[in-house]
């Protein structure tokens, strides 16, 4: 790389971001987007703010920070940071939570960012082996750390994992932070925001980009106990000062307000997902056991990578992840409409 | 700060972010913000993507990042990177720039973020002090660094210097990158976009808050050679590898395609500041002379904090800035509209 650039940016290598093809030919089943639209509040809240945007936004983000809050049953919005997406918020709470000696803990297969920010932030990293069903072993997660973090359910598995396996976590480590990545919650039987106010330990980041069908707005949020999020602002306030813009503070709070329409949307994806799932075992996929919007596939006898070219030429867009080598052979499908996995069912069982 | 925290957060101090009164009561001359609306054409552009939220935005950002090219006369959009306002640009130029055993260098008086960003990401940095006319004294930066970075014109000063002098420390420094913060470049004679493609080590950032009234809708943009702009970009991807919000790109485009708008805006500004600039002067002020959309004045027998509390009592916001000692006398005012900037040199008439 360029000799002007700085050492730290010579060692990166530059990430290419997920396919979004612009011409609307395919059926997008790669990055785990929502097919139904988002609330009609969030048109008119954006469209309350037009007028304003000469200002800068609120610095405090109070209204959308005080609809989270409301809506995770917290105390109020102390408990609460926002950022551009939950990307951003997971990098600036690795910042915040995580450093020193000791390695942070994660699993093997899971949300590929993880190692990226600790190698971006200079945070040791160790991870632990998912056992043969592909599920995280909180067994091994019992040993010397700077903290945990994984998602629930976790991807590219879709596996979900109850509150007692969250606890034994935050259980074993009280003076560290564990991190749990929530972004496909609403796909699943529940969250762990309740135990927020039992442990001042655990952090929770979650989106709107799946559940609320705002993939296209950028908003994530973190909820902690206030000495976290405080630590997690100092760290954006040393990055960027300004808050997200205002047309994504107002439509995001609109979204969180609108509950009911995410609620109907993710049980509709839910019914679809479980549908598709019976289908696809029938055919001979070994399936995992998702409760997030996505499932995760591979089939004794067919070559994922061929699968996935196929559907490709057939107009059908999936995820497949050339490494690790464990889950190579595997299909990451997203949950679109009913109407879709029809489709993606009949062209497999053409093609296969 | 709470033992939770990285050892990095816990050094941290968290910014106070600038007064963003919510009640409208105030004539706001606080944050530099333009006073006269954003281009209509933002608006329907806005409206156009409402329909498409659901969806990822555009990863590469091409249509703005043509747009700002076009507008500043570079060869295509690899000349271009956007990002969540000028202060996130400038973090990840920080980043992708910086480092190493010699220190960056900046004026001592200058953009506060400066240093900020440099505690952030562990470079070294040294303050070059202004001369006595508050000027950057580029003879000074002939020495051993790993980069330079300053507005121009600079803040909180609004002195703008010319071509000449950013070509004398480009060539002092061909290994080295210059940062160019041209946050406030239309309210001023000239830009250094011009010298981009003769200078491989120079770079130049900038903000639509000011000038195309949008600082409610957070986009800042980088220009440099292509293989700056590469790095910025693999540092932004390692931290977040989603682009600005779907909204935002659509109508930072349609903005940045209306320049006229723009150009028109910043003409009234640039009238109204030399007028007030002429009647502040007629009551013993001694003003900058400013090239940018604020005005930095100072009275001989007059103390600044009071000022600045008084016109708070009469419901007008200015900035007073504590530190560093040599500027804790002036009061920085952005220039509003004609009839705001009558009602402050009314009061200061009344006041003083």
């Amino acid at each position: 790389m360029n000799e002007l650039l700085s050492p730290r940016a010579r060692t990166l290598k530059a990430y290419v971001p997920g396919e979004q093809p612009k011409d609307m030919k395919y059926i997008k089943l790669n990055t785990n987007e929502n097919p139904y639209p988002h609330s009609p509040k969030v048109d008119e809240a954006v469209e309350g703010v037009m007028g304003r945007l000469a200002l800068y936004p609120s610095a405090e983000m109070e209204d959308l920070r005080d609809a989270i809050a409301e809506d995770s049953g917290l105390p109020s919005r102390d408990w609460v940071y926002c950022g551009n997406g939950s990307d951003e918020v997971l990098a600036l709470a690795f910042q915040a939570f995580f450093g020193g000696e000791e390695p942070l803990l994660f699993p093997d297969i899971t949300y590929s960012f993880y190692p990226v920010y600790c190698r971006l932030y200079g945070i040791e990293m160790q991870e632990m082996p998912l056992d043969d069903a592909l599920r995280i072993n909180f067994a091994q997660y019992d040993r010397p750390c700077c903290g945990v973090v994984f998602p629930n359910p976790n991807a590219p598995t879709g596996i979900w994992e109850d509150s007692a396996c969250i606890e034994s976590v935050l259980k074993a480590h009280p003076d560290h932070v564990v991190l749990v990545d929530e972004a496909y919650t609403m796909f699943s039987p529940g969250s762990a925001a309740g135990l927020l106010t039992q442990y001042p330990n655990l952090a929770i980041v979650r989106t709107l980009s799946k559940s609320h069908s705002l993939a296209g707005i950028r908003c994530g949020y973190i909820l902690a106990d206030p000495a976290l999020i405080q630590g997690v602002a100092a760290v954006k306030n040393s990055f960027n000062s300004y808050p997200l813009d205002a047309m994504t503070q107002a439509g995001a709070r609109a979204a969180i307000e609108d509950r009911a329409h995410a609620e109907k949307n993710c049980a509709r994806i839910v019914a679809t997902r479980d549908r598709t799932a019976l289908m696809l075992r029938k055919m001979g996929f070994s399936v995992c056991p998702s409760q997030s919007n996505f499932l995760f596939v591979t089939h004794p006898q067919h070559d994922a990578k061929k699968i996935f070219d196929l559907l490709r030429e057939y107009g059908i867009l999936v995820r497949h992840f050339a490494a690790p080598e464990r889950i190579a052979n595997y299909l990451r499908i997203t949950v679109g409409t009913d109407e879709q996995m029809n489709r993606v069912v009949e062209t497999l069982l053409r093609m296969l």
